[in-house]
């Protein structure tokens, strides 16, 4: 008799966004003639650059003839996109790395979502609270997450790391031993960063413990200031605990192209069951061929085009555009005397809700009132009650007008 | 400590096209003159057909400006796309779907090989032996197979389904209960198929059972013959038992540009542990939603063009073509007195290997006498050993001269 994996019915009603969805809609469906303006789902909306459009129309061309057709490619990424990521992102900082130490797939959220197979169902996993859901979910369905407490609206057997403004939203060390430790930075939802400093502490911790830091770093393009560390490799002796995830989707508008990165370094190892040293990279290496094609040769002569002078010019500008953005939400917002976090290395803006509202509250308030759709921060977990995240991925236009509207406000 | 997913360790040496590749690699080494023709791995040749490259840049031009750009898209797929698999491969066929019925992803190999983390881990699997590598080597990973068995060349808890030339390599019920069974029709290696009646009796199994048939029907668009069924739904009941996996690789092209669909019918329930009805449908679509971001956008469009009247027509002659091929090496093997098997109905031709000799033996005779490389088809599994798969995905030029040059051996 075919039954299910039970660990799904652990899964928390419907993800974050949809509830989102539903609330907009039925505004909508009420007030038809309003304006919306949405600033919530971290996507992009600006036109891809030419750079990497000029690429995938000449990859499509020479997929048309059957003389310079290419079909399956190596399902790690072919050569020249590897060669541009090490050289480029990695050399260029100091860092060193092999070519099977890069895994080029179709999205970080898939690579996010899939590490976890590779590791022992009994791993002890830490996230940050607020945290993007991915993380949490893809353990539920493992079987690592226990049961859920609706009191705590968090799972038993999970370590939440609190991030809030108590801690300017720098996660203690967990008090107990974990395993697996989830970081993201620059930080999705709340846009902050760490210094170098900061993250050694988490790669120190980590080598004490035999623990695994899988290090998001999706919004590194974004990053601005001189003393944030862009990789986690920048960190001595990281390359023995950490995983690294990067993604072309915010970096080069690709969230609709699909193309991403993970780096898991040769020195890496974790235990097996009798004690022995394995080597992770063997192991992703494998999940990865096994479980995966390649990403589509199109889309992979497009992300290797950003990396081209006109390449790096053009997203540079992009960026610049959403980061201007981002301060003008940022300075907007507290020039009205709200508390705003994030948004200047991020494009990402965290923000206190006012006059004591819960998230939610302040949710339907926004939406009401100034027909704004943002994030409501207790969507990313406990700790995210009373914030709200706001994102830069909007247009020019609607970005100042969102923040007129809000200025507007009663609040 | 992190440790790793113990069940890893239980996955047997290399993949059995490394071992070909390393073969190969030495015999060029060796023979750096030799003219090698592959009719090895299963990949096409022939460029993407002109509907589809169209369809594809016009795509790219609309993500390279702001007012027609597309980030995130529904994980599931494009209405645009769903309509056209419901419409021209289900619906013209008398079936009926859903549009939450069918599920759009970057590849029939992620699909097959993540459709059993729905299941419960005590799974009872079933494949038919010889068999895609894949199904077996995703239900290891789960924990699912036991150990390997090196004399038997099988896991101690994965069910075979024998096919060979004395059943027709059409395989018997299993004789012990199974909860999943993989089917692969048109096969792959074997190249045989199912009539509508065959197919029944799995269905009426899997009925009695309450178990799950995993249909992997990668190569439906090579079936010529009349009396062969193009989707296990066109048995009836079948959506109460059945999951099927489609793919655009083959059918156009697409191995280098990844897409696939899933069928998952509301209809199908798998029970929980307290033996209530569960809708797998939901319980896919969450691992989808959450583990997955959708298809290139610019592939989606691709993928869409072949049901356009240019596009079928493009795809019929891309058929035609290697069909042809197909009959080249089968008619060409036979009139040599080999046991030649498929080739009709799937681009795969499946050979008794002559004089007695094995798989590999063979293998190297081809490889080292007339410079073919070919599969062994002990890759596939025990009862694949002293047969051997040729592809007619090669040009015709070489599907010809490979013919020739088998006449001159001595066999």
């Amino acid at each position: 008799m075919a039954t299910i994996n039970q660990n799904f019915l652990q899964l928390q009603g419907s993800y974050l966004f949809s509830e989102i969805a539903k609330r907009r809609t039925k505004f909508i469906e009420e007030n038809p003639n309003a304006q919306i303006i949405s600033l919530g789902i971290g996507d992009v909306t600006r036109g891809l650059p030419e750079a990497v459009t000029k690429a995938m129309h000449s990859a499509v061309d020479e997929l048309a003839q059957s003389n310079s057709f290419r079909g399956y490619g190596p399902e790690q990424g072919y050569d020249f996109l590897l060669e541009a990521i090490i050289q480029n992102d990695y050399k260029a900082r100091g860092i060193d790395l092999q070519m099977n130490e890069v895994f080029v797939s179709d999205g970080s959220k898939c690579d996010v979502g899939n590490i976890q197979e590779i590791f022992s169902q009994d791993a002890v996993v830490a996230v940050q609270d607020p945290v993007y859901p991915v993380y949490v979910d893809t353990n539920v369905m493992a079987g690592r997450s226990g049961s859920f407490n609706k009191e705590k609206n968090q799972y038993e057997n999970i370590v939440y790391l609190r991030c809030d403004a108590d801690n300017n939203f720098k996660p203690e060390l967990p008090s107990r031993k974990v395993d697996l430790i989830y970081l993201c930075y620059p930080n999705n939802p709340t846009g902050m960063t760490l210094t170098k400093e900061e993250l050694k502490k988490w790669v120190d911790y980590a080598k004490e413990n035999n623990s695994i830091i899988l290090f998001d770093s999706a919004y590194e393009a974004f990053i601005q200031e001189e003393d944030v560390p862009h990789s986690i490799y920048e960190v001595e002796g990281a390359k023995e605990v950490a995983i690294e995830f990067r993604s072309f989707s915010k970096t080069a508008g690709f969230t609709g192209v699909r193309c991403a990165y993970t780096v898991v370094p040769r020195e890496l190892k974790a235990k097996d069951a009798d004690g022995n040293d394995v080597t992770v990279a063997d192991l992703w290496n494998r999940r990865h061929t096994t479980k995966f094609n390649g990403v589509s040769y199109v889309t992979q002569r497009g992300a290797a085009a950003i990396y081209s002078p006109e390449g790096k010019e053009q997203i540079n500008s992009l960026v610049d555009y959403y980061m201007t953005n981002a301060g003008i939400i940022r300075d907007g917002l507290k020039s009205l005397g709200l508390d705003v976090y994030g948004g200047v290395n991020a494009p990402y803006i965290w923000l206190k809700t006012p006059s004591g509202l819960d998230s939610w509250a302040f949710f339907d308030k926004l939406l009401g009132e100034a027909n704004i759709v943002g994030t409501p921060g207790v969507g990313f977990g406990q700790a995210g009650q009373g914030y709200f995240r706001l994102t830069a991925f909007g247009s020019r236009e609607n970005t100042e007008a969102a923040v007129e509207r809000i200025r507007k406000l009663s609040l």
